[in-house]
């Protein structure tokens, strides 16, 4: 299996063997993508995974990450030799940001696993969507069926007893969720930071527009640059977003007109952006470009905030794509696996949460 | 160790992770290479592999070359299904260089590793340089050291009993000298059909000289152009080179010269150079650039022959740095580093021999 699975990540997806695939870090970013959607892709409820499929979740995972073992930087460091004199030697270090956030990705990914295994013997379960009323009359009168994911007909149902479940279940429920919740922001928070430090590709930026403003759109260019005192909250409630979609659409493009504005900004102080943004007298600071490049930065984590299970923008999955750094590309797709996981589980406890109290509001 | 190898294949020997590192081919290709020193580098005399090297190489040879399983291509091929109806369908078949040549190699890797394996007992023994005089001593009257290799003073010196090895034991070297000659044979008839197959690299096309004459040297130019019947041979008799290092440098300019030709001949014909090989007509085959192309590769063929120990010319080690197919990388490590063990082979049971037939002369 290891053989394979390494065989594979060294030809890069190309089985030619002409070296016509994709870089390594492209090749276990995909991997670990596509182990998860293997693991995970049709668990689509609270339970335990399938033996199996937790073995190899965790054997693959452990071949995938074992790369980053090996992953080191330099560093001078000081040692007493046996004549008790103090050397200089070059030690290697796991790399910094592997170093930080590997075992919290480990920790997280046993977390959320250990929640899963603990749904055993509940006082709920699903019924089939396409088997519903076959359940309902084997399972008597006593059980209801809510259902409450009419939009998403693939999800299996979830079922409660007529008078709900127990109230302990429902606190340990409640207790899960929020614990499901607090890895979910983790989780985030490692692949942001992990995305924010990737290259931003040269195609991007040689794609980018002219001109913020043609891309943000005039209404929200108008309230960017006129307001005083600029509220990303107030300006996405006015947009009335109606759909994930939408508010991708406009992620991307707040995003593309921040890099715009940020280009302009560095082009006339002739300095890089992090150098701006910290350098920066706070009269330089009234600087046109840089006020626009700022609120869009702020809009863009608003948008993020509120709609926690937005798809990658445009830039992400080009900066995903376009990665050569093997130890981000470990990091940023386990962060974003374990992300989409705990998502996941949060929901499916609401799932059951809802049903239960849809189900004693009828018994009332 | 298989995770480790893995993984530093992974990162193409750059520990930092960035992805800066070489690609995969030349990351194995330098794997293999490494491998063959670190197991073969300090073996110098005809005598088993010790167990633990012969294991690591083993071991770590099926970890390198299991790449190759997952190198295949795709041809449409016929089978019946259950309706007995004859469809057509894609199957995935090793591709051919790696069917053809891997079996070959993993052969004659074990025969050369036989031979080895066969020096247990042996008649002849060796006496490192250094303790030469203590050996002497110990040894008593009845041997006698005959040191040949005064020039390769790294090398043990191989003993035999005063009269010489016996009748029987000489036959059995002289046999193993000529397996190991085969198997020399065959590894480097591989390696050249390697090096043929692969691409050359653009930077070599264009630090080619405009002129093929310039770089050949005038002396052999004017033989080369001015014959009606070219012998190769007479002309490497005439040039009386005097060691491997400038029989390379002649390979070198000879080989840039041969592509310096070839491209002025595709230029004139608008051909590539294995069309106008191939379909050229005999009268176009008067063309001055292709004789001249011909010549060289015929004398660059001899060259090769009369020096089977030589080094690789530029080209060839540039096409290996240049190089970005697995299988390629992988068959021509391979074919190199069992060419240069069946080579040191030959030439250490020649070492013996010579030793032997000195001691018998030197008794009479």
């Amino acid at each position: 299996m290891m053989k394979e699975r390494f065989s594979k990540l060294l030809l890069g997806e190309d089985m030619s063997g002409s070296g016509k695939g994709v870089c390594t870090a492209v090749a276990i970013s995909n991997a670990i993508t596509n182990l998860y959607a293997t693991v995970f892709g049709q668990n689509l409820r609270l339970e335990p995974l399938p033996p199996e499929k937790m073995s190899m979740w965790r054997k693959e995972m452990d071949c995938l990450l074992s790369v980053c073992d090996y992953i080191v930087e330099f560093s001078p460091s000081f040692s007493q030799n046996l004549q008790d004199r103090i050397v200089e030697v070059m030690t290697s270090t796991p790399r910094s940001d592997i170093y930080m956030n590997l075992p919290a990705l480990e920790k997280l990914d046993a977390m959320l696993l250990d929640i899963l295994d603990s749904f055993r013997d509940t006082e709920f379960w699903y019924a089939e969507q396409g088997s519903l009323s076959s359940d309902r009359t084997k399972s008597g009168s006593f059980r209801k069926v809510v259902s409450r994911n009419e939009e998403k007909w693939w999800l299996p149902v979830a079922c409660v007893p007529t008078r709900g479940i127990s109230e302990k279940s429902r606190k340990l429920l409640q207790h899960k969720r929020d614990c499901a919740n607090q890895i979910h922001k983790a989780a985030m928070a490692i692949n942001n930071g992990i995305l924010a430090d990737m290259k931003v590709p040269d195609t991007y930026m040689e794609a980018l527009p002219k001109c913020g403003r043609a891309s943000v759109g005039d209404a929200i260019y108008r309230y960017m640059i006129t307001t005083e005192r600029f509220s990303a909250n107030y300006l996405l409630d006015c947009l009335n977003i109606s759909s994930e979609h939408e508010a991708l659409e406009i992620a991307d493009r707040v995003e593309a007109s921040m890099y715009t504005w940020r280009r302009k900004a560095c082009i006339n102080h002739s300095k890089s952006w992090d150098k701006i943004k910290n350098q920066m007298a706070d009269g330089d600071k009234n600087d046109k470009n840089y006020i626009l490049a700022s609120r869009a930065e702020s809009m863009l984590f608003c948008l993020k905030q509120r709609y926690p299970g937005l798809s990658q923008t445009t830039l992400d999955a080009s900066k995903i794509q376009d990665n050569k750094d093997v130890g981000q590309a470990i990091l940023e797709s386990y962060s974003r696996v374990l992300e989409g996981l705990a998502f996941n589980i949060v929901a499916w406890i609401e799932d059951v949460l809802y049903v239960d109290s849809t189900t004693r509001q009828q018994d009332k």
